[in-house]
């Protein structure tokens, strides 16, 4: 069984690499400044399928030979790609039962990539093929370090709704129900009368003149994560006829909500994942944070790897702003802090043509005289200091509940609020705590929860029995849980749990909710310190304080729990806002409303996690980036001044410097200390 | 002949059960708190087609009768419905033809409801068999109280765009015309040279390249309203075969732009209506006073049924507020007061699945300890005390014009604004006469106005000469008559009146209006007394102040009327606003802005209610909403202040009360007292 | 070869004539209306192929040959249309193969006009016969001045993705490529590897799962056009089989994206141009006159046509503002200032059904007792005044860049902001100079700009090599050049020029912009004078001044050049923002953000005109439109006050009076001299 790491040494450096794009004297100079740059590993033949298989059955590998033996010429391994994407122009022509059909029943067009239905049996028959012929190809050559299958799946085509998929789905649904009554009471068709007789009558979710059954959603959202999945496998499978390299896909965590990466990472020898900033956001790189410490998360805590991310600009969102000097360093650096053994780009060579020409790349159209190359320079260089963090892990104290299908299921239509998004909740309590300078992991439900003091879950709104009761031994066994709103709602069908909200949360957070009160756009609702909470210690600082909420309230009665906060105005005036139930050895907190870091939730936050016993530096700016990797100590300040760290003992790893006692980290800028 | 009321007794109280998403044992609860709350009539089968005909032909009663004899045990009488919104899973399945088609030709999908075309032979046929069943089963089963025929008709599927449609509409309009001259001359064809040759050329106006032809639309609605209207009709019919009951079905007044009502209220036994809280809105309740007066007025007077509305939230409004305190109790007895003889809600239980599960019941997921239950139990008991207001009648001296027909053909594409919308000017003017605690009928244009002292009409810009001649009548028989801008400019075919506008109105109005002149968005003009305007009584009280106006103006000459107010800027400064013509023995106003209650409509109604002798109360606050339905005098408190309200005597039926002058209705509270 | 111009004397005055829409009898009015206005042109025939060719292969003139007689009579010419811009409803059913189908795949409805395939042989053959019996039977009609080709070509029916369009796209590639080979190496498919094998295997660019080959679509907007030309040239050459009277057809400058006018202009005899004014603007007039320029540039400086506009409203708008009192006065003459030698509008009659009911006519609902029909009488008096402008041409000493293939190009999805349109440049330039009184020329970048002092490129993203070598010549021979950001970016294919930004025009700009730095909607960017530029007096004086950017700015290195402004903050704080290249005997200036009228860019034009030596007139508000045309000065007061314009000496041609010196505008008026 092959596996992680994939380079004999260090970290890796590099990006996808097209030279079928560019006239072949082109190639020497990008391999001399290849390794002018360090770049030591490089993602080749992503969309080459129309380049080695020219016709149907036949094939022509000359230029991927002269590629991968230049590569190995000059020490730089390669990543190779099946082309599977993006099929031929032919393939498209000679099976037109294989194209993408969406929700409203159009068949989308060629021109693109991804346009293909992830069932078609024609599909995997033509991938089998060439993937065949290309591993047979390529098994041995020395240059070759990794498989890369396909390339971010899921991205266009996650879900296809043609007469193909139609039949998929049933046999899909005969799977995992085995008769059709077990699908009925899964789904709750007795309502609107739509219980059905036998698996033929379901039809995929496509456009409907109302609302669609969620259980037929929830499921067809599975289905689709297997069709895919089954692709992946048969390609790997494939592979392994071969080779015995590691094999992995490019997954595009977190911005990919049709993939369930809890199941696609059991499948991959390596967890590999494309990232790209959200320019528009005020602190982009708290998403960044995120994205990577959930890609460790999957990975099960292993080292992954960066496959994709940008120097610069992207080419696809509204307006694509370009990295700020030092940004891409701060960027790359904060993906390896979190567990990236590789920091990989899209692309190395900018296209001159297609729709991606204005991608930013390591080498950008102007060339080397410009601050972008000089910046992948200087970056190649910090990655060579930086080998020894290779393999290294980062440990947490605080885990955050993701699950995928929390998230679709949360977003179904017909939800009591527009404003309630799954990734609103996690991102706002995440943030808190990358505020409090607090790594964190996160979770399935159901996952083994002893590694952490608090488990916090913003958004778990589908919580099945166990994943419930899984919370709830956390806290009896002494560990803390802090919950938001709108959680512990449904269960894996999405059907409400009994009784009082949130149904499979109420015992072990002490409180019933009667009713649910969505607050008007705009509208916000003020909370004071609850009258009947004493002057206890161990209340958070917030209950001292104002907090102001938004989107949600709701009347929480108190079973079991007391109040922290209370409502000063709102539809829920004077009744409990914040809640605090002890339980065994531990305790569960819910919050029931929208607070933001500026407005109360980083005080409640603070207030848990010191009640939690979860340590961290204190008296920092909140601007800094701090994660320790093994023995190494990342400090990156996205702020425009200096910061000085006490208690700092080391070796300077970028910078050589000795430190013993206080760092100072220049404005913007990286230092990384070896304890 | 079957007709109203259809209990032996009493207000109707209850709700929607759908008993078949629970298991029977839930059943007996359901009944034992339905007897705790009052709740005497239930609607159960709404959604039963695929539980009582698993398979086309064979019939499975079991559950069904065990739930009406339940039911009857328990005193409480059924509305039946027959199932046939949601055909089953098989029919769609085997009746591929009966597939509902959007305006684009998108075939929908199932797994939802309503997913059917009107005019298909197949759906009709299978309908009529299952109503038939269900009718020859329980005609004489003594739960029954009611059929309720379908569900909601035209609420996701007005409209069907198939082939199978597309023949129906061409056979309608053979009927409709004779020959295909005739259809010509009506939709003006020589328009853009679509002269038809023969009526096979017609199609129904899918989505074209560019503006199609108005009549072609206008003629499309009306069919539309046609193919449901003959389903409904079969069903009323084949239930007549097997029994006398009266038979209705819901309809959902205003807020089904599609359904002409008029033309419905003719067909049922008794007028029914769903209504929801518009909760985005400031008032949502006086929108909800509207639907009441409306449903009353094509119900021609007689009481109706309240046949759903909610305890709280409903689920597909984009933030769905729950009701305040006493909101729920206000809200069903301004139904009562506005002509109600009933109070039913969707549903008894609220589901745990489905595309409705977070719309509220009347025993929510919480159960019975919670605010919702023993609100529900308490409005069980005041509505059995205000059985004695059962069958009697509101009277109105002011009229409002509404017929859908016009509210179709004013929001076509490419009228002079996009900011002219047939309810914008309604509510407006309804909003004003509600707070001068005026009560209003509704009427058709061209319906008997010698009841009303004042017609309001703010929207009729689809105006026939028969139906200006009726408003001409009135006023020189002795009427008032208030116009809004933009009224009496088309015929029955959107085909505009000759002349200056508003051609159909010109000679009663006494004016002619040269050139539309509608204003930017968020402009404003403004309005002053007109100086040709003497002093004379019995002017508005806002010939005296200012008064805003938005959206348009116009240039008006004087044709016999005189000019009241005038522009004192814009497009139009110096020249009428508001004019008044003295005609025979009545008035007849124009409008030719839109002015707000907060913005000068207010006192202009307020003068024209005084000119027209509409007598009202006088000195209360505009949030007190006073209706006197036969000899019970309703106050409904919409403040959050108690009122005093003189000259009140008679017997509190709500609280007991012996009123003898004066009555204080508490904030947000409701008194009744029996004069 | 039949040419210019079309009547015997004078400027032609009047509108689109539809008397099939009315009563025979209302003809008479019409006629004598018309002498009353001085109406001496109408278009008829424009819709009437239904009317001629009731049943297909049936003829019926006798309408038309009575109104053709009438006209005739009353000495009013006819420009007689082919009706083939709607075909008849018995086409559409015959010939389902020829309907328009949108890119999504939705075959589109009829009901409408333009609703066809413009690749379809039997629409192609259908028009051929309907325009031959036309021709045959009117070439010699005494009435006749000239044939108005179908109307608008374009305008709904742009693309058609219908299968028959498919085949005629892959033909044409066949005719541009040879071989597919060709193809690959223009569209550049290597990217995502969408190689063709065959041209078999081209779909046009329907709607796809993500982007889409930029070449694939450029082509096909180029095929596009050709589609609708060998439709015109179709028609015309019908027509010359019998007549060798003008052929023209009326084109939307600038409001039709997807034709490309250089094109189009070189088919027909005489260029006529529709032009609505877009009332939402704050100055729509300047829009207008850029119309009119454009249109005059595309006509090769002859004098042209403008075929429709309005006299108040339209009805597509979302606020259809009516004109103020002398708006269309100005308006017109603003077009015959500028080189129209007709005022024709839509429509003379206002229709009484149909889609354009509310579009504003010559003769409007209400009749001649109306403002428009006054002021349409005096029109006509005005132009009648005029004829002695008609055939004199406008010169130009500056010229704006203005290239379809660009517009297209620089839309596509994926670049590098969304705020980054075509027009929105082009129009900030036109503005700016319209305010400083200059008379402009476009021109295609390929034209011979010998004839112009100054050249503004302010949106030439898509630049072949030879159109930069024309601008590079241009300026060593001694010309200016102005270029705005984001031009010279890519060559014909959409591909990138090597090298930095701006690739084409790097070498005369004597600049290179290594990266792209778009701004945050709403971010701006002040520049200051850059220290490095001297106290050089012909500086211009926004040199001195603060200056204020949006939407754009990069990071520009001097290659040659000398930076006049530098940025003062944002991502290029101190870096160049506005500079100058002197080259050869001329200049070429570039500007890297977006400047607008009120916020710099005036003062940037202002010194760059002074610099480049262009001649106008000084001290004059910047609500005065002034233009020479032959011996003939407009000055056109947009403005509420009274402006008195020095140095006019000559005759007034609309007041008769004799200015010698000094001429006073009246507030919205206009003066006309002959000097």
């Amino acid at each position: 069984m092959p596996g992680y790491p994939v380079l004999p040494e260090g970290l890796a450096y590099g990006g996808d690499y097209n030279p079928e794009q560019w006239p072949e004297e082109v190639w020497r100079e990008d391999v001399r400044l290849m390794r002018e740059a360090g770049v030591n590993l490089v993602t080749v033949g992503v969309f080459n399928w129309g380049l080695i298989e020219p016709q149907e059955g036949e094939y022509d590998f000359s230029l991927l030979d002269r590629i991968l033996d230049l590569l190995h010429s000059a020490g730089i391994y390669a990543d190779l790609a099946t082309p599977t994407s993006s099929p031929p122009t032919w393939f498209r022509r000679r099976y037109p039962g294989s194209r993408l059909v969406d929700r409203e029943g159009h068949v989308l067009g060629g021109g693109s990539r991804h346009s293909f239905c992830p069932s078609s049996s024609d599909y995997a028959a033509a991938s089998e093929r060439v993937v065949a012929a290309l591993a047979a190809r390529y098994a041995g050559h020395p240059a070759l370090a990794m498989w890369h299958v396909h390339n971010e799946y899921g991205w266009a085509n996650a879900h296809c709704y043609c007469p193909t998929s139609a039949e998929a789905f049933r046999a899909w649904l005969r799977d995992r129900y085995g008769d059709v009554g077990a699908l009925n009471a899964a789904w709750g068709t007795t309502f609107w009368g739509l219980t059905y007789g036998a698996f033929e009558e379901v039809e995929p979710p496509v456009a409907a003149p109302v609302g669609l059954l969620t259980g037929l959603q929830l499921d067809f959202m599975r289905f689709s994560v297997d069709a895919h999945l089954a692709c992946f496998r048969a390609e790997r499978e494939t592979i392994r006829r071969f080779s015995d390299l590691p094999v992995t896909t490019n997954f595009m965590i977190p911005n990919c909500k049709p993939m369930d990466y809890w199941r696609w990472a059991a499948e991959v020898d390596v967890v590999a994942n494309d990232h790209y900033l959200d320019s528009a956001r005020a602190d982009p790189h708290i998403e960044l944070a995120m994205a990577a410490d959930l890609t460790r998360s999957v990975a099960g805590g292993r080292p992954w790897m960066l496959m994709e991310h940008s120097t610069g600009a992207v080419n696809w969102q509204p307006r694509n702003l370009a990295k700020r000097p030092g940004e891409m360093r701060r960027n790359t650096l904060a993906h390896v802090a979190r567990g990236s053994d590789s920091a990989m780009f899209f692309q190395w060579r900018a296209s001159r043509y297609g729709a991606e020409k204005f991608h930013s790349a390591m080498l950008p159209h102007a060339g080397t005289d410009s601050r972008i190359w000089r910046d992948v320079v200087a970056l190649g260089a910090d990655l060579g200091r930086l080998a020894g963090v290779r393999g290294a892990r980062v440990t947490a104290e605080v885990a955050v509940v993701w699950d995928w299908e929390s998230y679709w299921a949360l977003e179904f239509e017909w939800r009591p609020s527009a404003d309630l998004r799954f990734r609103e909740r996690i991102e706002a309590y995440y943030e808190a705590l990358w505020r409090e300078h607090v790594t964190v992991d996160f979770v399935h439900p159901s996952a083994d929860l002893s590694p952490y003091r608090l488990v916090v879950a913003p958004s778990s709104y589908l919580l099945g029995e166990g994943a419930a009761k899984n919370l709830h031994r956390h806290v009896e066994a002494g560990g803390h849980l802090l919950v938001s709103y709108f959680s512990g709602i449904v269960d894996e069908n999405d059907t409400i749990h009994p009784g009082a909200y949130p149904g499979a949360l109420r015992e072990v957070l002490g409180v019933a909710v009667e009713e649910f009160h969505p607050l008007r756009e705009h509208e916000t609702v003020r909370l004071r310190p609850s009258k009947s909470s004493g002057p206890e210690s161990s209340e958070p600082e917030s209950s001292k304080r104002g907090a102001t909420g938004r989107i949600w309230s709701e009347r929480v009665r108190l079973a079991g729990a007391r109040a922290v906060h209370e409502f000063a105005d709102g539809p829920d005036a004077g009744h409990p806002a914040v809640t605090r139930h002890d339980l065994g050895a531990g305790s569960a907190w819910y919050v029931s409303t929208a607070l933001d870091a500026g407005s109360g939730l980083r005080d409640l936050v603070a207030g848990v996690l010191d009640h939690a016993g979860v340590s961290r530096p204190r008296g920092l700016p909140d601007t800094l980036e701090l994660v320790q990797r093994g023995d190494h100590l990342f400090l990156i300040n996205h702020a425009d001044a200096p910061v000085t760290v006490d208690g700092v003992t080391g070796t300077g790893v970028l910078d050589g410097a000795a430190y013993d006692g206080a760092a100072t980290v220049p404005a913007g800028g990286v230092v990384v200390v070896r304890t």
